[in-house]
């Protein structure tokens, strides 16, 4: 792949602040971006050099949209496969490619391409409608967190169901909108993730992450987590064999659950840059934006090289008009730009660097 | 003073590449970016939320976009003061203040501000027309570098005259075209700057970097600069005193001869961040643009903790296509979105970070 020269115009599908974010780096780099998102000044594009505002259905606007870019990328894996198929249409690479977004985009593909590649994953029923839940639920033992195939995200679209009936109701109704998969529920005792690259040069992965969620929303990453040796190169390989089977151009990440002896078994994957991630631009030699921005213009990757310890914390809602107050001398701040602090949203999120060691020594302590 | 809270606008006069990184960072924090550029589709536009093309004469123009700002700055000090006057008369509050532009401005203002506050200067005469260029070559040896008193840099607008006459010539058109200013040669061995930031919580100076100048432009900063302890003290004591004297909110810089004697001359002052500050993101815990950021938000400012030795690289012209071939593995390039790499236009720089004492050695070796 010949690299981009600065200059290039990359497309980005998604206003997000994930878009928000690969923007920046993008524009670091000497690129213009052109944020494509049905949401007129969108987090990204708020950012961006260009912007179409447009549903992703619009295959005239894609057109346009597709002939002004270099190369497409996307900062949301639900983007419809024939909006990625018009782009390509239009003469213009979209990367990562089809395969990740396949996969991805439905959650029991997901778990047989894991378990095909030799990546465990929890147990798991299709439930394809309502009427196949109660058996479904019989064979997991009763109990189990029933989603939706597709177009989950930050715990919704999903509701748990115990052996005493709770969430029961909920979960017949949810299988009823729309095809679902029952998971077992997986004695953990940690939750980890790893961000990997793909792109010229090979396939690099980062440090594991710890998270903790709460209410399905991501809280807090630490790195490096409280893992073995071991288990980190396992999670790593792992992350590692699902971007080359993919044949992934860009960041993905894994997130896994650690059990209790010491078994590892995948959660769930998203072929773009992750929250869990959001510590390496301050703790690493490359950031995860960077990272994906050099691998969609092929040029080579950076190195993932950690150099501090760091505890990434979510800021939620309202909180963000709390910034820059309570703010530590240690941590770096990253808001998105979105207008309205509704409930639980994602506004921005915090970084505390430490030096390399500082946290690995607070766990055992 | 308040600080602004993520989803404030900060106003920005100038397109330019230090207004590019600027508009990233305040991104980056959650602030909206407004550029008022002459130039339309501007380098620091294309990353900015609202751009207003006009004139800097433009006074309707300016009060419309100081309205829509919560706080102005500047990324060059050669904005006229009439444009900044205009700003606070539509009621918004300008940062840096007056006082800096005013002295910065004018290389004879500054030259006399900096030794009124007791920071020694090159010896220098004003040469308001051309009829005193030779009495004030005569006072100076024959030889010196003369200079118009506004508007110039990069090497632009000055002429170096030596006692054989060589660029005598070239001085009497230049004197006869503006007030100038006639700066003794300072027998220096070293080229040095500091970068200062003044803001919430006081004033902070950056680890004083080297510089290489070619041609009147930076081609190379590197930190630590080969000096003594003694003489990095008294660099950074220079720019803390004039950014306290200047009553200062935001990022300036420094640059200073080291004679070789070991006396500190100051050669020049700048109101704003400074390319010789281009390794502070990528070396320090905070660097100069989410610092000037901060500072005109009225956040506390960032630690200036050093974690990193480096070395800064402009890319100048036509270099600039051959990125990313010839990066090292240490190096973090940025490019500037400039469309046209002119002669030898600052196209973007790169920074070679390495272990903290890894410069000082090869310094020594």
């Amino acid at each position: 792949m010949t690299p981009l020269p600065p200059g290039a115009r990359i497309g980005m599908l998604g206003g997000g602040q994930l878009g928000r974010l690969l923007a920046l780096e993008a524009a670091r780099l000497g690129f213009d971006v052109h944020v494509f998102c049905p949401e007129a000044r969108s987090p990204a594009a708020r950012v961006a050099a260009f912007e179409t505002v447009a549903d992703y259905g619009d295959v005239d606007a894609l057109g346009m949209f597709a002939r002004s870019c270099d190369v497409v990328t996307y900062e949301f894996e639900n983007v419809p496969v024939a909006t990625v198929d018009a782009v390509i249409a239009a003469g213009c690479p979209v990367r990562p490619g089809a395969a990740s977004l396949d996969v991805s985009q439905d959650r029991l593909a997901e778990k047989a391409f894991l378990n095909g590649i030799g990546i465990p994953t929890v147990d798991y029923r299709p439930v394809p409608d309502a009427a196949v839940l109660a058996p479904a639920l019989a064979a997991l033992g009763g109990r189990g967190i029933l989603k939706t195939c597709r177009h989950g995200y930050d715990g919704k679209g999903q509701v748990r169901i115990e052996p005493d009936g709770t969430g029961l109701a909920e979960g017949l109704r949810l299988a009823a909108s729309a095809p679902c998969i029952l998971e077992a529920v997986a004695p953990f005792v940690r939750e980890v993730s790893v961000i990997v690259a793909r792109g010229e040069g090979g396939t690099v992965a980062y440090d594991p992450a710890e998270n903790v969620h709460e209410t399905g929303i991501l809280v807090r990453s630490t790195v490096p987590a409280a893992i073995s040796a071991e288990t980190t190169d396992l999670v790593a390989a792992s992350g590692l064999r699902l971007a080359d089977a993919l044949g992934h151009v860009g960041v993905l990440a894994l997130e896994m659950f650690v059990l209790g002896d010491g078994r590892l078994l995948a959660n769930e994957m998203a072929p773009r840059v992750h929250n869990s991630g959001h510590w390496t631009p301050e703790a690493c030699e490359t950031g995860q934006f960077e990272q994906h921005v050099r691998a969609v213009a092929g040029w080579p990757l950076g190195p993932v090289t950690r150099h501090f310890d760091a505890r990434m914390t979510n800021v939620l809602g309202e909180d963000i008009r709390r910034l820059p107050a309570g703010l530590g001398k240690a941590d770096k701040a990253t808001a998105y730009g979105k207008r309205a602090p509704i409930g639980g949203r994602k506004m921005g999120h915090i970084v505390e660097r430490v030096p390399l060691g500082a946290l690995a020594q607070a766990a055992k302590g």
